[in-house]
């Protein structure tokens, strides 16, 4: 089976096995997550289920929610102050201990508002995200106020990181996050506490955010060349 | 002498006392540091100190650096990739100990990029703002991506703070920066470990950066209502 369709199986089995009617969602980017929105939008359709709710954790996914048929709401909506019942979303590496990296679509801040917003979150992602150590062949993406690139880039040297800015593909000069910053791809030089390493970045002045997720005890299940989809148990 | 004039003759006076031809500056946001840049400017124009670059931290600080006839740079200059030479801001308040809040002015996320790449940092405040314990009396400013509003004041008030949104006066609803988000003004419920809290605070999915300066070595200079501008000590 190719990497898409892993993708494919990974994202409509996990929205038939754990969606349930009446669920509030919060609904995950990238493309492995999107095809769980298209298979909760075939659900609602068939009419397997319904009542559902979701809110975006990015542009795209607001778009395919669109597409699919799910009614969105935001974080501030009063029907969200109880929190989300689950979240489906990918990752771009997961370690021995179930800690993870994301951020490679860009949209790690509001992945993170939403998942730990959410009772429940489930990963999906293919067998090659499963590491040893988190950043070192992925860089670790963090979000930064566009005035403050320069100062948060010596930062991150002095810890003795490569940094790289991100460029955009179909529009000159840096990527624009949906929440107007700027992404720096962060590659670690050896394993690293990745828990205090989230710590550092976050308070290094001019970072909004970054995409190591260390204290979420996320449900991590995982997809073969095989065919089949298996649930990863971290060492915790 | 009135409180005014208090933070007048502080500006003015550090401004005499410490800016020197050739710095590259760190200007201050607020009601105080207002009068530095304003002297600066006169300083400029007598010819007594030339060659001056400055950073501005707020909408504020550009609008009176550009009046003062302060050539302006961005973090982000090559110019600066040494850091400035010197910042002279205010604070909301500072405590025995030298930890400072600021953000009264809604200038908190690129006064705190500007401090810390500033290898001499001078804070101005009238005496009243020298207090026992920070953010008791007078709230901690929060800065937090609009769409993440509800799901971060949840989070503080399960810390036991009091949170309220900041409200804008001649703009309905909400302040929004000078970066786009919005502000909470967080009251702490008892004396607290600052600096404890300003890692927390940043490290809630959605905040942006806080008002807490706990890792700042600032000298501070205060005003009194006899006149005198004095050093602090803050016992380290």
């Amino acid at each position: 089976m190719k990497d898409d369709q892993v993708k494919e199986l990974l994202g409509r089995t996990v929205a038939e096995r754990f969606v349930q009617s009446g669920m509030k969602l919060g609904l995950g980017t990238g493309s492995t997550a999107v095809w769980a929105i298209r298979r909760i939008g075939e659900l609602l359709q068939e009419g397997v289920i319904d009542s559902i709710v979701g809110v975006a954790t990015s542009s795209q996914s607001e778009v395919e929610a669109h597409a699919a048929g799910i009614a969105l709401r935001t974080m501030n909506d009063p029907e969200m102050v109880a929190g989300l019942d689950l979240t489906i979303d990918g990752a771009d590496e997961v370690d021995a201990h179930g800690n993870l990296t994301k951020g490679g679509g860009g949209a790690l801040l509001i992945e993170k508002v939403v998942a730990y917003a959410s009772k429940r979150v489930i990963i999906i992602v293919g067998q090659d995200k499963l590491v040893n150590h988190l950043g070192l062949r992925f860089p670790i993406p963090v979000e930064v106020v566009p005035l403050a690139r320069m100062p948060v880039v010596r930062t991150i040297e002095e810890l003795g990181c490569e940094v790289k800015l991100r460029t955009a593909v179909r529009k000159m000069g840096a990527v624009i996050t949906d929440n107007g910053n700027i992404i720096l791809d962060v590659s670690l030089p050896a394993p690293t506490d990745i828990a205090e390493f989230e710590r550092v970045l976050n308070n290094i002045p001019g970072v909004v955010e970054n995409g190591v997720f260390s204290r979420l005890a996320a449900e991590i299940w995982y997809g073969t060349s095989e065919g089949q989809v298996l649930q990863f148990a971290p060492r915790r």
